[in-house]
């Protein structure tokens, strides 16, 4: 088939935002390797500034494996304003607004984020994976990291 | 016109993104006769184990019209991270988060609930209807329900 | 090219929705000269009958850029359920959710909206813009007005 170059482009942020929102179903449904499963190996990931980079789909499974067993009783993590732009017929970067909310097992308050995902997305022959994704904070209720990413507000 | 199949798939798709957006707003503008009008004459739906199941687009009609009369003086049902999966070129299943808030007419707190969705839809002679929906609950904060239909988390 | 006219119709809803997005996005990232140009210069905003009407994006520029440096001092407005229908080749309406929080300069408790954004676009030379917005609200806590435009519940 020849495809209208609009329309795959329009089939492209279609699967990408899939991606995206798969992302957020296998972490509240605590399912780290199908979540790792999502990235590039060489992925990078970056919750913010208290947790670090992680590098590599391998890493990043066993820290959210971690958090998911310890720290997390139950999440919900709402995804929308997702905007998505190719740099490239195989390479996109994607804007994502999240609304996050999460019980923690030691029975410390619920906690809510009004956050973004900044993604950077890459076609494999396996089609497209996440290649890096940094979270940031528009602000926070209860959560329990105290220092993030900012959104870069230009007043603030 | 002999429409690309995967296109005829995303047209498909946003047809039945509509039908969710549409039920929310009908529900949260107090509307039973326009929300029931959604669903097909056979549809099973499931708010959880407290309520039971509804069978049939009437009986989903009364008992929608009996919660908008008594028990809320207003809803707002945020709907994102739609994934839909046609299972055939005529029936599709749909996995949908909720985040919603509720007030109530006897002046208890309001409440919050962070669910998902499970559709299973279905085109008829008049367009896509929702066949089947079932409500589960990741979390909720003064919800008039105790006991929900969990998202199955993994590692509860 | 000889675009399906059903395809047309998608990349322009594709268009509109990411209008909303960025108008969201420069509105959180205090940006008020980049969520202007998103407007028609005739345009009519109205956030509620305590703000007024502003008319034309040079007002809508000032008005936005007061209460991002005097008023908020972080936003998120987490906008989902977007409905975009064509009243013509270069017309479409829209009924949008939106979920906001706000944080002020004061001090004071952050708040949240459950509301909704009509709005009516137009397409110019430039591409499609925001001809006009209405905000109503189906509830609210802790928010910086008291009488809002309602969403129009039948069972008030």
């Amino acid at each position: 088939v020849d495809t209208d170059p609009a329309v795959q482009r329009l089939l492209d942020r279609e699967a990408i935002t899939r991606l995206v929102h798969a992302y957020c179903r296998h972490f509240d449904q605590a399912e780290p390797d199908e979540l790792a499963a999502l990235f590039t190996d060489d992925a990078v990931v970056d919750y913010g500034p208290e947790s670090g980079q992680t590098r590599g789909a391998a890493a990043l499974r066993d820290s959210v494996a971690v958090g998911l067993a310890t720290l997390f009783a139950a999440t919900s993590h709402h995804v929308s304003n997702i905007e998505i732009d190719h740099v490239g017929p195989d390479e996109a970067v994607g804007h994502t607004y999240l609304y996050a909310w999460h019980r923690y097992r030691d029975g410390r308050a619920d906690s809510e984020l009004w956050g973004r995902y900044l993604h950077r997305f890459r076609r494999t022959p396996s089609g497209w994976r996440i290649a890096s994704l940094e979270l940031r904070a528009a602000g926070s209720r209860d959560f329990h990291r105290q220092r993030m990413h900012p959104i870069g507000r230009a007043s603030p």
